[in-house]
């Protein structure tokens, strides 16, 4: 591990907290990370630091490779209060890109895609979980709106190209197509890594706004999950109940 | 009609002109204006001006009520250079939202739905068409852009609520997770109006961009509607390959 610090969404009695630190092991990590990689102590890679298990509101918001059967995952694992795993999101959409001149990717190479949906209740509301690229695929949090989803988290790691173009539009999107609250945590900025990461953790309600959000360096960012604002937002655009069913559908082929 | 300047959208051998006017009749009709409503000639409500007809470019940016067997619609009809009729489109989501103090409006209260998605072909590229409302709804972007669409084209009104807050992130979001140009088309903002437009038509590119965007003003604003960049885009990161088939599918329920 590479620095004491690990990114982590928290939430306490309807507020979240979201640091936003440095990865042991990037959520994006080059083929060489990979070299770090040892057998885990059983299908789950231990988590660094076993806060979830101590702190009784902690959400995840980070993800490290998992090893299983041979193959290697992108994954974020949440722990409820008393340490038991609650759900484990192996990342769905590899990252695999070419912007020629600015940034080429190919996460395929090395990892193997998750292959179900990953959300979680907690006592304050309802969690999806998507690792990073994979909130590029409107689908998945359509599907998670849909099973009652009120929070989206993504641990997320965009680049200098895609983070200033991208970052914060998907995250707007997101929150206000399904208007659910959306939160990323990304590693800070660090302009001497291999893959230098956009930083810019976030926080966004479900009418769009950016509620909080982080700059390159190491920080806590702090917002309300607010489920009122949730509640009358969908009262007042009623876009759930005014979809043409009988036109169209997202469909999950999974439960 | 008030006005002699209607908005539309013009294509010219691959480049968008897009005009920013007053609507004849606004495509967010309160109540009263229908009143001005008399029986159309033919099922079609007869279109101010026919500068489609007599301009072989020009495509549609404007919505006008229709009458046909007694029902109302909000509709945007397409005309082609020899003034046939290329796709009539309804309005498939009304407006029906009640932001207290803010924005009411009922729209279902005078107009009917179509019930048919409206795309059609052009020399330049495939387009799709939804009306205002129709934007905040991903699953007509998602299966317009399954039938080959790069130009979605929007004709709308949002509000001075609505505007300020979705309007350009709608647009932007469609054309991120669709890989398509967008294009709205808005009436010039009239203080005096029962219904006070937001204004700022707008053409998006495939990568999120805002290319040209209106004031509050009548104006013409012109865009580059470039295939060759939207291929490039689509090949540099490649979503509807991606796509998890396997897992989640958007489906049209009609053809």
């Amino acid at each position: 591990p590479r620095g004491a610090q690990r990114p982590g969404l928290s939430s306490t009695h309807g507020a979240s907290r979201q640091s936003h630190g440095h990865f042991p092991l990037g959520p994006h990590p080059a083929s060489g990370f990979f070299h770090q990689v040892r057998e885990p102590h059983s299908s789950l890679w231990p988590h660094p630091g076993g806060i979830e298990a101590r702190s009784p509101d902690s959400l995840p918001a980070w993800s490290i490779p998992e090893k299983d059967a041979g193959k290697l995952y992108n994954t974020c694992a949440v722990f409820g209060p008393d340490g038991t795993l609650l759900v484990k999101h192996r990342k769905l959409h590899l990252f695999d890109i070419d912007v020629p001149g600015k940034i080429t990717f190919q996460e395929s190479e090395t990892l193997s895609p998750g292959d179900s949906f990953s959300t979680f209740d907690t006592p304050y509301c309802s969690v999806g979980l998507g690792i990073c690229y994979d909130i590029r695929f409107s689908e998945l949090a359509q599907i998670y709106a849909q099973r009652g989803c009120q929070l989206l988290v993504y641990p997320g790691a965009f680049n200098l190209t895609t983070g200033p173009a991208h970052w914060e539009l998907l995250q707007r999107g997101r929150a206000v197509d399904n208007q659910v609250y959306v939160a990323t945590a990304s590693p800070a900025r660090d302009e001497k890594a291999s893959y230098v990461a956009w930083g810019h953790s976030t926080v966004v309600s479900p009418w769009g706004e950016v509620l909080a959000k982080a700059g390159t360096e190491e920080t806590i960012v702090y917002a309300d999950i607010d489920l009122k604002k949730l509640a009358e937002i969908r009262q007042q655009i009623p876009i759930f109940r005014q979809k043409r069913s009988d036109l169209y559908a997202v469909e999950a082929k999974k439960s």
